[in-house]
């Protein structure tokens, strides 16, 4: 259970506390921020509402811890996050239930969510083989590079999210990991939001979102960014595409998660010759998808917020409006959207370029490769893209072409193994995601220089250098 | 001569004109900037004064040209590159006579600094066996790599220094690159300067300078910067050093060009017990640098504005209120000021912590390692720093002590061969320079992943990917 | 012309000297070696018969120079080696005449060569865009890598090609590398080869050639070896190909510089339903094919040696005796042989299995994918391979399927620039070539720990390491 | 109890039986060879004598079994190396206890070698941070990047160590590799030794040991080799290093486990006016040496074999007769050796040059950094060596000078972190070491080229290429 067991003392009656100097407290605000629960709209949990104060308090805690933690040998570094990964293992439990209710991600994804979530920070441990988890759980992709590269760190969680992020802090917490090292506030973004931002305190900022984090990079001085945005990406069909991989591809790819995902397939470029076809066999995939809410494991569940479901509803009608061919009766009920295929989009139509992040999937129908790519390029976000087609040249030339920073050859967008750079282009980000870029970020080089006074045999000059990371 | 020869064409009447669209031009506004000299203080050169409308155009221009420059294979990019640099060392007299008369630059080094800004475009184009110039040329180690990388690139060269820049970028135009791909708008920082960093076509800011950098890296979104500072690198000097190699190291390093360079030795850090003999050593040699104009090859000439040299002399006259020991008399004629070493300095002089980029030196003495350290880490500023002593176990643990992006073990600061890497920390700047860095900045890596129906022998998988870059 | 000019004092009467410590010698054996004109089949040139004591001489030399060399700076060995870039490429047209005189080498071909090699050569300097030159001229591709790298060197061309490389070590002889540094050998194998094999002073052999490679593997001792042996690289072609393509892919990589290209396609592997038209399609290219002498820039010259063209012949007549189809008539005049095609090969055929390094290409028809990779793999060769297809999923996993280094698809094997690994399996060979993989087989690492007496900042730990190259 | 539990059905009788096909075998030539006990002197296991149609036989699977092993992905190898890990971790007790039987090595050295070797394996399934065991597992460090790089492999432990490997492939086969992958075949080198080293089926070689590596190297063709064998790792002590800083690391680097670890130190360079006071300070820790048998974790222990200990003896003897001052009195039972520290030793003793691999150390006095820098390079080893000075300028241009893969500054010789390059000059080895390293060497880099009709836009060409490794 969610804040009880191991966990009860994260809890102070019916509030989250928040984590600072090795200690969970309640903030000297009083107050409180409610966390609604997609699937019930109603309030879940509670979380301190930080103040500056406080921020200010865990900034000059984390300075001081990492001057420690820099000098901790590598291993044992290593050690304690192995530690954490395994306490995260034992509890997947409370922290899934957290994940159900927050952001009303299905029971038994939200189980592997937990899982892979520890694997990742052993695999961190490791720097070696390795896997990237998505969802809603950003935070573990980023904790591990920072440690492991000698930070501390001060996390700031969405608010749907926060209580499982509180859990998951705490694992660390139990791994014994020094006082101050890692700090975890809550609160209103109007209140601490650009104070952290802009903190004289801050050394780099990771952040996982949306428009926030143009608005981020602009207030952020000169320390390195991670950002990790939106995407648009598209699905361009060729005629001689395999129709079934295609179909099978695009149900993977765009309503996995309810459509919720950054590399989710956004729209669907289709020639028109095999447009019908492929529509068919989409359609017939649809129907079996199952609705409902994510403690049965259903595959579509209510979107995050109820912002979220009406701003997708918003995208919905001016399809229609405009004349979109709905493949499926649109069907709402509070946050829960069923899955919807609109075919003959056009270019007119805000959801030819603007991001649901729900279960909704344009199809626009193209006459020329040209057409598509065109259409691909013209988005704000370069993501990802994906072609089908079994035409070597085609596929190569096209991918060539699209302005993403990932093409995948016929199959579905997706984070690769972390060797694969995963970077968007243009609004869909900047610096390069996965455990070692992270932890190349997040690490600073410094070089030694030692001069000698004649030529030296082995270098055929009279100076050698020592690079080491800071 | 400037402006004279092939250079005629760049020259209107009296104004020199800017650079678009592959052809020499007036601005529209009518208007031009004056640039003085340093030594004469007389107006030398006039520049265009460009307007926004200017800049928007050379902007669409870039983008256009570089999609056909990004396609040309590597080697004819290489080659044009050659050719710039043999037609820039062909004409090294009119273009250091530039560099005596806007930076007052001694003319033997004018001459030097045009040759090896050659060879370092050659150098850029073989990415082999480099050198880094110094100096008031930065354009040059930023160009190379930006157009061997693919990108096309707009300049907007420092007031001081544009004329100089004006010719490179002709002898550039004379070498054959594309319409467009390179453009130089000159003007007001108030009217284009702002404009140039917001600019939604920018992709890449590549900037050397002061405290206009950490502005810009505020105003500038979600793009790379690459922000060459300030810095305030100190000496540390140990009881068993070699007091005469401290000597020679504090005179090239302190005063060459008369200590307008980011990587001057700016305060000396000495043990007590020393001190003196230091003192007298460098006084000795303070002795023999002679003083007057560029054009006589002399070791200190005037700095670069008048406002610079009103700046020093505020901390002179700083310093000297507060009880600094003048080791020669201050003295200044117009842009000229006569080098100085003042000794003990204490901490609330500003002369200990602001960088007056002039021949002026102040000496702190310490009592203990740890004081020089703590003096060195309570800077903004995180350049380079510099320690002498013979014992291998102090040399170590001091500069790991020293927060600096570059230690020096018994010798001046210096940017390394390319494959250091030259970065400052904390206000020093952001992003590494170098030409192997430089080139990765101004690089995007791209993904394509061929998804195969069934597992790849060699890979053990069912993907390939192939990176690329663009 | 060849011997005279500057190079006339490496001629000394009808005999060409051999070259140790930095000045031209005759061997005190008194005897020399014939150069038959592979054209002419009469003696060419003569070159020194050397005794085991001047091999013994110029390794003690080799030794001592390496010393100097090493401590010499990486910039002044790189000016060095563009000196004799420049120098080999101002005197081609002598070395040129070498080439058509000693293998046959077409004159139009034999002079790129020489120019191509000083590119080679400037460009190991540079380490930077490369190009790798191919034929008879290989040393270039060594020499370079070893020098820029600090060693020493001790040259032993193969009878067939020694005047051309005499000339040019003396264009490094006049650039002005020091004494001892580079030394030529000519004479016996049977005399000095296997001595020179097996001297102790020898720390890397590099060898180009055929079965002599296997040989000298076995004999040398604890050193690395880089062999460029044999292979039989097979074009497989499936039913969808580009058939023009292809064709015109197989009179490049079957029959350029008369099939005597280690990496020349050697056996076509093509489905019987596009086999007819394919063969037709080489045949009317094959009819184009100018024969002749290399003076006159024919496509197909005599091939080098006597014992060449027997061998060639042998496997025609094999081929004759068990049923293949000549596509046109065999004929042979000294070493000159017509351009064969033999189509309906089967496996029973020795020219089925062996390299003939000759302008006789064999089809064999297969009737399934399969088919065709089983006899690419039963190859005891692993060069390279081609395969020509429209789809994407089929090249790639009979890519993957080929034993061999590399596999092209779309194209004839070829070695690819320097980035890419040039490494034959099995019998083809041990050690990648190209310039950074030749770079850093000769050059062996070198680790400095500074152990330091407390925990150091930076690297977590109390050690740090050097690592140089010598 | 080795040969018991899970063990039980490697053990026939009283012989243990070879591992083939996955399974436990008796060889057909219905003999064993005998391992005699280094303590005791008596025969302590038997071990099956193989014959060479077993060998072809294991050779035969080890082909096509990693044939499907090349295709398992990657996180499936590391899932069965971590399986492996854990089950030899998990019985560290039976096979330390081979250890002690089999080569003296102290027992709790013995536990802590086994379960290290366990984290070994784990860490190179992980690619990340290592730490390499020393001592007489050396499979150890070669099986785990041999499988994880997708290899098949055919062990032939030393006699002295057969039953630990034997045990140790047991828990291999318990983890559940697939058949035939893994062999184990034990015998006389004189009948299965050079039978293997020359099969054609044997694509690396790697070893360890002393001159039989030296002899394999000349038998082995074309393939990789990575040998590992001896070293006579020179201290030089300067007048300003820290005496007991030397001593301690004396006794650390020349006598644990009994000077038998090809990085001891083998020789003591020390100046003559510090000699007397280190020599004393050796001794004094010598003194406090446990002497006796490894059950009881004595220091020193005996040494491997009898033939091992009359060879120290002779070694001893000749520095007796020739005048060396013996710090201690020379004592010897069977095989167990006292410490012996060897003063005023001259370069005419054959223990100044040959390597005793035993408790025995000789120092010689030099007047001159030059003199020790030339007895260090003089000898035909090149592993490590050591400085101890606290100049830096002298230590640096020592550890120049001197002729080995690693110096280690203030330390003892030892292999360091897996990042650092392990690889031994001269006679010393071939290869680098190292789990990184050895997966590299293991492993071949496959290329292929798409060739496309049209030049790529982010590739500035028309191909594309992918390396793999296979």
């Amino acid at each position: 259970m969610a804040g009880a067991g191991v966990f009860s003392e994260i809890l102070d009656g019916d509030a989250y506390k928040y984590y600072s100097n090795g200690e969970w407290k309640k903030s000297s605000s009083g107050k409180t921020v409610a966390i609604v629960n997609p699937t019930t709209r109603k309030t879940q949990y509670k979380v301190q509402a930080c103040t500056q104060e406080e921020v200010n308090n865990v900034m000059e805690l984390a300075k001081s811890a990492q001057k420690t933690w820099a000098k901790t040998p590598l291993w044992k570094r290593a050690e304690l996050l192995h530690k954490a990964a395994a306490i995260l293992k034992e509890h997947k439990a409370p922290i899934a239930e957290c994940l159900i209710k927050e952001i009303a991600k299905p029971a038994k994804d939200s189980v592997t969510e937990v899982v892979r979530s520890g694997d990742l920070i052993s695999y961190t441990a490791e720097e070696g083989v390795r896997i990237l988890g998505e969802g809603k759980f950003p935070a573990v992709s980023k904790i591990g590079p920072a440690l492991i590269a000698g930070n501390s760190l001060v996390l700031k969680p969405p608010t749907q999210g926060a209580v499982s992020c509180l859990h998951m802090v705490h694992c660390f917490h139990l791994a014994g990991f020094p006082k101050g090292l890692i700090s975890c506030v809550t609160g209103k973004g109007s209140e601490i939001g650009d104070f952290l931002t802009m903190h004289p305190g801050v050394n780099c900022i990771s952040f996982t979102g949306g428009d926030t984090g143009i608005s981020i990079s602009k207030k952020a001085g000169m320390i390195p960014l991670q950002m990790e945005l939106g995407g648009k990406d598209a699905c361009i069909v060729l005629e001689d595409a395999d129709l079934d991989l295609v179909a099978a591809n695009i149900i993977k790819g765009g309503f996995s998660y309810s459509g919720q995902r950054c590399t989710a397939i956004k729209v669907v470029l289709v020639m028109e010759s095999v447009a019908d076809a492929l529509v068919e066999k989409v359609k017939a995939r649809v129907a079996k998808l199952r609705i409902g809410p994510p403690e049965d494991d259903c595959d579509i569940t209510p979107v995050v917020t109820e912002s979220s479901a009406n701003f997708i509803e918003g995208l919905v009608m001016d399809a229609k409006d405009k004349g979109a061919t709905f493949c499926q009766q649109y069907k709402r009920e509070g946050n829960l959207i069923w899955p919807l295929l609109l075919d003959n989009v056009r270019p007119d139509m805000r959801i030819a370029w603007e991001e649901p992040f729900g279960p909704i999937l344009p199809v626009i129908r193209i006459n020329s490769v040209e057409e598509g790519i065109h259409h691909c390029n013209a988005s704000n976000f370069g993501l990802q893209g994906c072609v089908f087609t079994k035409d070597i040249n085609k596929a190569m030339l096209i991918s060539d072409a699209m302005e993403t920073g990932t093409v995948q050859i016929n199959s579905a967008p997706a984070r690769g193994p972390d060797h694969f750079p995963f970077q968007g282009l243009k609004d869909s980000g900047i610096g390069s995601q996965g455990i070692t870029n992270s932890i190349d970020m997040m690490t600073k080089v410094k070089t030694t220089v030692i001069n000698l006074p004649s030529p030296s045999y082995s270098m055929g000059s009279s100076g050698s250098s020592i690079r080491s990371r800071i």
